[in-house]
């Protein structure tokens, strides 16, 4: 419960924290472009994709704002997504990250609860020597999927184990594995050799404690169970008949539990809600405490639904105080080294920022745009350089720079600064933090 | 083991990692110019040394690079130059510096196991009172100082010390002492009062552990037994007879241990090497794994062979991933008051600078330059103010900045970071760092 700055009371006990409440009902739009930020490239004159891109409407944010850089983590670390993302929502991931299976599952509609064990699962095509052909069962149809899955709920683990699990396909192959018991650990190897042609490895205890090994034990148990009920699988025999691989093995990888964090409805009294097409940001932004809202067409490919995306969070802001909305398709252009691709997305992140920008009460609302990450062109990986950032709203300190770049916002007046103060910046601005000290 | 991004195989298994490795390998020069920063000084019409000096190679750096201010250890904080280099090396010296003594034994290449306390010793003269009548004997020649402490390795302790010494001189009047055993402290006070005309002090446990008592009172013991040793040593009559002071005492101060880091070869899958000629500097190289490679004529004096260690860092480079290359000299000009020695020493610097600058592959070489810290030449002391950074290479986010200096640096693209964030910087752009999350 949100209480008074001055008195300690509830807001509902106190009015002139009432009144302060009333008074400040500012909100914020936070776009984060996946991997937007990028190096200069020969290619392109020197420029980066972003500073090379048509960009009127986050320029208009740079002009009209507060400019800096962000290191999402710390200088020089390259982070995943979801580490970047839970830095970005004010969390310190250096203490708080664990692991990516639970957040995958958490995302994709599985509950994970705390102690929980959960794992990021593909389903695979092995020979009888558990050779792996296939990684992804040549992305097998979510009809297939689903019935296989069902059938593999069935499956009865020793009652020594003392364990339950959960098993649910969500995208074509992708599927998550939950294991809930005591005295589990994540601290296990993968099955996932990943790569073809390898042997579905044994999952190893990677520390020397009881938890480890029994945590291994049972999931090897498991996947042994699933790989029988599987190569003989009605489904399969069909695929086989069609000549398609067959799903014939599960392969888990990215052993992880949900973080222990403090969700942003309690920390800054907000209400908070995520767009955003990936299971991984969904359970990042879940794990935070925030409403998931679903938009159909976004896919988190270069394809996706720029627009229905862009409308949903002007949607959402009118029942929620702070939006986050995640572009994941520039990410997936820089992994391709497709830089020209890369461009256009930016253009498609411009407009859709630009419908944002018309649709939003900009007397009270704050705006921001950010790259959760630097993803080169070049290397095609996720890089430590920092990304830019602008933000713009009722009071902030706007600074000289005209235009929204990597290097133009190193020059602005929020200066450089990480990751997990982004949040705590927006917060400040949307009078929802509270006073440190007295 | 460095592992494949991909198939997170070693990269001896992978294939595509090795390749990755390979079209990776990208290298990186540190110069770090031992207290090249100053402050604006009145003679200098309020330009600081490095501002007034004329380096044309310098400015090329700030020009083609990305620039920015470092913290060494933090802001306002005035470092040593072993803790400034063992944060520039990426370590967080507010926690792992643990004391000058063993890092300047390491330098001198005395063995310092884990758990040895480690002392920086001065031959002094000191009349029947133990007042100290000069710290440093006349600045004794090597070839005495090393018969007077051959003849001081003799001296048995009592056995139930249950404790082992070794005592080596390295340069001058200048030695170190290592105490191998169990239960031992590095909270214990000095016994060089650090001043002439003061007597030699009772080193003192620094705090209340058996351990500190035990250590003072086993050093206190040898020091006592070093000092009627050297009072009656034939070399000491020898100088007597040349009017010259005797070293009839030996001073102690700066008990450390050996920090406990992960070297860099390991944190980064790098091999590393050092050019450097004061042995602390050394000292911190050799436990962050780093190869300590000797240069004839390089003396950490203003007349060190500045082009004979840029010889040596491209020379180094093509068997390391990483070369330091360490200058004292400007340090040493700015602790004397000596502007124009310092200016002549920064300027020598741009020459060294300037034969690394043409003498490596520009397309696959990370360069960059700064100071371990500000040394004043008017306070003659360290000082806290921030030091400028330049990082050019393939990639780098070049800057508006043309000028290497203190103010002008401030205004680049890399901002402000601290002193541990620089080398995961480079290692980010030589593409050596791993993923943080997924």
């Amino acid at each position: 419960m949100r209480k008074c700055f001055n008195c300690m009371q509830s807001k509902l006990q106190c009015i002139p924290a009432l009144r302060e409440w009333r008074e400040s009902d500012l909100k914020a739009i936070l776009v984060i472009a996946d991997g937007m930020a990028d190096r200069p490239l020969k290619e392109l004159d020197w420029k980066t994709p972003l500073e090379a891109a048509r960009k009127p409407a986050l320029n208009k944010l740079a002009k009209t704002g507060v400019c800096g850089i962000i290191d999402p983590i710390a200088p020089g670390i390259s982070p995943g997504s979801d580490a970047a993302t839970l830095a970005m929502l004010g969390y310190d991931a250096l203490k708080v990250y664990s692991g990516r299976g639970a957040l995958e599952a958490v995302g994709s509609g599985v509950e994970v609860l705390p102690g929980d064990v959960a794992f990021r699962c593909n389903f695979a095509t092995v020979n009888k020597k558990l050779v792996v052909l296939d990684r992804r069962s040549g992305r097998i149809a979510n009809e297939d999927a689903a019935k296989l899955a069902e059938s593999l709920r069935k499956v009865k683990l020793r009652k020594s184990a003392n364990v339950e699990f959960f098993f649910r396909n969500t995208v074509q192959h992708r599927a998550v594995l939950v294991i809930r018991g005591p005295k589990l650990s994540t601290a296990i190897g993968d099955s996932d050799p990943e790569q073809v042609g390898k042997k579905v490895l044994d999952m190893k205890p990677l520390d020397n404690s009881t938890e480890a090994r029994r945590t291994a034990q049972i999931v090897n148990e498991l996947v042994q169970e699933f790989h029988q009920i599987l190569s003989e699988h009605p489904i399969n025999k069909e695929r086989a008949k069609r000549k398609l691989p067959q799903a014939n093995m599960v392969l888990c990888r990215g052993a992880g539990i949900i973080p222990k964090i403090t969700p942003l409805p309690e920390l800054f009294g907000i209400k908070a809600a995520c767009i955003a097409a990936v299971s991984l940001i969904k359970g990042v932004c879940k794990v935070a405490g925030m409403k998931v809202i679903e938009v159909k067409g976004a896919t988190g490919t270069p394809q996706t639904d720029y627009m229905g995306k862009a409308k949903a969070a002007v949607q959402a802001l009118k029942a929620n105080d702070f939006v986050l909305l995640h572009v994941k398709a520039a990410d997936v252009a820089s992994h391709d080294g497709n830089v020209k691709q890369k461009i256009e997305i930016i253009e498609n992140v411009d407009k859709l920022f630009s419908f944002v920008l018309k649709n939003v009460d900009l007397g009270s609302t704050f705006l921001a745009v950010t790259a959760d990450h630097t993803t080169s062109s070049v290397t095609r990986n996720h890089e430590g350089d920092p990304v830019p950032v602008a933000i713009t709203g009722p009071g902030v300190r706007r600074d000289d720079v005209v235009e929204f770049g990597e290097r133009t916002c190193a020059m602005g007046g929020l200066n450089r600064i990480r990751g997990m103060d982004l949040m705590h910046v927006l917060m400040n601005l949307c009078e929802k933090t509270k006073k440190f000290g007295a």
